[in-house]
């Protein structure tokens, strides 16, 4: 039972006019986040997977707590809360040099085939191949 | 009580590999409309607050509900559920042309003043003339 | 002949932290006027091209001469300097309310077929009807 | 005489739905470039310098030569091919890794300095210092 870690610097193009992450881009290092997870951790990477099946992203929770300013380092973690049969309920908190937590939250993926070319989605279990892997990270919140 | 409503296009810079909108587009396209609201409804345009003040999102939850693909024109709302001393908590949604909710949401917005050159921000109570403006939009859930 | 005309505001997820338009956000503008011009004008909406035809940008000269400013409508224009058999060479400026030029320049587009489900490209000539068409937006340099 | 040389790996955020690379998403990738210049070459990181300089870009030329697609890494390298006395004309290449070029061209970054609390801008000398860092990037063209 582990976190995926990973760090991410704040870059000019991340800040708005206060000098802080503009938070939008908070979401796309969350989404950078997973699919390193999805790479690094599940051999799964984004470019074999999108050919054919997705992880859309349905529910997310984000409370934003500390602002980050250009030049800092965060340190992103993600685990488990809950593995369902095609969704993973995430936690994420993403933490700045001094441990602060600048932002946490959940998020709900769920695991997709594409269908006629793109046109169409649906929910498709984990194999259990990836339910071995991904269980290494469930972290169940006490 | 009424909704603060703008609508959205679905472009080409706002999608994904699968061609569906890349949900930080979604949380961008919802800045824009708090954005829309300060200027258009609250009179208190990002151009001229943005100098000394800021509306920073603190909190955030959505769910997405419905893929928005390219072409798309989305019909954008918000609305005002809780209005504290220096806080907003909003409610939202996008709904596709036929009236479908593609995401809907709530978020918390603070009312805060720059100090010392933007190296710091405080939390700044509303003005009375900004809480009557905000009060047209509350619509407080049943 | 005429140019293909298009408004666009500045939006706080445009800016800096200097206060001025992030010039990667001027390139995704100018994507939004081309985005534009094929859907509005050439009858060639990139949300049905784009399952089997796209036109890559293969060239792109910018003279950056102004900042724009939150808050700022510009006006975008384009036209087409030349016109090859799938290639077209396009002039474009953004001008503010005042008419100084804030950018301007010109890019090079290709018209080009995916084959084997995306797996590759190659060009495609206009069909008479798309050539017709962008006609009318040829002003030759003199 | 050197190239000041990073490697970017080609993200889901990149991408567009043609699977490839936005191309405003590759004048991000070299805006980092020149921010990662300025701070480990140049000792002038931009969290320090954009509260009262900039570098903003004032003319661009990029040939888009080959496609990048999702899980790529990227080798970008800048260099300088004149330094003026308040300006830069850098060369910059994209390899991928066969070494193959997807984008190449120049860019011309002025120093400024910010007035009146960002307000206004004006063109300011290199100091000796900055020259001399600078001078290490220069190749001439030949």
């Amino acid at each position: 039972m582990s976190y995926f870690i990973k760090e991410e610097k704040i870059r000019f193009q991340h800040i708005d006019f206060a000098g802080i992450v503009f938070y939008p881009r908070f979401l796309e290092m969350l989404n950078g986040l997973v699919e390193d997870w999805f790479e690094e951790a599940l051999d799964r990477p984004f470019s074999k997977m999108h050919e054919t099946n997705g992880i859309p992203t349905v529910d997310l929770k984000v409370q934003f707590k500390k602002a980050a300013r250009l030049g800092e380092v965060l340190t992103k973690s993600l685990w488990v809360k809950n593995m369902g049969g095609a969704s993973l309920l995430c936690g994420f908190k993403f933490e700045d040099q001094a441990g602060a937590i600048c932002l946490e939250g959940e998020v709900t993926l769920v695991n997709v085939a594409f269908k006629d070319n793109k046109g169409g989605i649906k929910a498709e279990p984990f194999s259990e191949e990836m339910k071995e892997k991904i269980s290494k990270y469930v972290i169940p919140t006490i």
